[in-house]
């Protein structure tokens, strides 16, 4: 693992760091902030997805989760969207390709040799960042915006147990319902659609999965509400489970960092009440 | 004046304007966050002057500002810190020509025709704020990075009266003692050092300029205090004049968007402890 910068802020380190990673067969870049800490203890991990288009640096620089972190202490994980480079397969769409690789392990060519951002996230970054970094891997939560809200209540959702504590800025409720999910599970995962449920919230409820809680907050300025993020279906999903969940409207706010910033703060004031317990 | 872009954030408005400057003859971009108020209700105003090679764009985006000025109740400002265009002189160094005004009005060909950022900020943007915005322009303050912060400081030395409230991050303390103001000044203003003076914060104190009182926050790690910043002698200055001033020496931090916003609230509320009295 190779250090790319470090830089101190609110009280911790701001680092963003390099790796080869096994999952993606790709050098694979993440940040982490890690607040000051007594020697020898270990602290809680948030693990924050981006959406289409992001990498670390999105989060790193507008997310405004150190001063949160510091005071709770949380240690923060933000890794890449796709693996990178020269030898990986692209799309020229914004929503295809690096920048959005959804969180699966793709099975169709040319896309299966690299984008195994399933198992990059839920395995190898874990097992990287409890061998270098303070952390207590029995206290994790995890959360992310768009496309990697889906991400992180899928795996959540996938996972039980693992994570104490989930949200979602934003999150692509239903791959299986919008534009952006179809063509990206269809390009990914190919043409059968039950093999699509393991990577949809959604369906994942239905088919029995359960969360202990869910906090989200969505925009009603959102451009992407109506045709892709579809908020109502999860909605609907945890109520026909009986799941316990806060699923807030945000009058006004829409899909950036300006939204995702505002409410940061409460994201992680609420994983830190679950992850500090 | 034309609306780039506004974004709810941190229950406020977050706005990119553009506008014809009549100071420097260009088209300039700024951006101004108006917090929620009441009907009618003219807010203090904090204007930041950024360094350089930056835009409005970096505080923006990374000055993590909003939640504080939502609380407080502070309209914050951020001009550009150069003219822009095809038509505008520059040069390829990135610490002169655009992006690197200095906030002085050049005499030199051929910078005088549109490098005058000093009536831009001093002159035509306050008035346009005051115009267009919610604001109390009896209760402003100023503030700024680096270039930014020599130019919030020499701003109000030099405007007796006009900022309730002054403060800095990491600013270059005296130009006539640095490479990058002697390569500015020298540049915009000619080869009479004395000419310098007014834009030298040092020099207006020892010249009996004086603020009420100071904040100025500089990282111990920053790798432009030796050789740009030199904080100590803005320090002997202050001393030499009896001013009240709290020069605070952060342990560890750089000159970056990470120490910025780690010190932002802390400067908000100050300026807001001085702005609603």
């Amino acid at each position: 693992m190779e250090t790319v910068s470090e830089n101190r802020s609110h009280g911790g380190t701001q680092g963003v760091y390099r790796h080869q990673s096994t999952a993606t067969g790709t050098e694979m870049t993440f940040s982490v902030f890690v607040p000051d800490h007594a020697e020898g203890q270990v602290l809680p991990v948030l693990t924050y997805l981006s959406g289409l288009t992001c990498t670390h640096a999105n989060v790193t620089e507008k997310g405004e989760y150190r001063a949160a972190c510091a005071k709770h202490g949380i240690v923060f994980v933000a890794p890449d969207t796709s693996p990178r480079g020269e030898d990986v397969p692209d799309d020229e769409a914004y929503d295809f390709g690096k920048g959005a690789a959804f969180y699966v392990d793709a099975t169709q060519e040319p896309w299966s040799a690299h984008y195994r951002m399933r198992s990059y996230v839920e395995h190898e970054l874990p097992a990287l960042i409890q061998s270098r970094f303070p952390v207590d891997m029995a206290r994790q939560g995890i959360t992310g915006h768009s496309m990697g809200g889906h991400g992180a209540l899928t795996i959540s959702l996938r996972n039980p147990g693992r994570y104490r504590s989930t949200s979602a800025f934003a999150p692509i409720a239903s791959p299986l319902n919008c534009p952006w999910g179809e063509k990206a599970l269809s390009g990914y995962i190919g043409a059968d659609r039950a093999e699509w449920r393991q990577y949809d919230a959604c369906a994942l409820i239905e088919d029995g999965a359960r969360l202990p809680d869910l906090l989200v907050d969505q925009g009603t300025g959102d451009n992407f509400l109506e045709d892709q993020l579809k908020t109502h279906l999860l909605q609907q999903a945890v109520d026909a489970a009986g799941m316990t969940a806060q699923i807030r409207m945000q009058p006004g706010y829409d899909h950036s960092y300006y939204f995702i910033s505002t409410f940061m703060a409460d994201h992680v004031a609420w994983h830190a009440n679950r992850l500090k317990r």
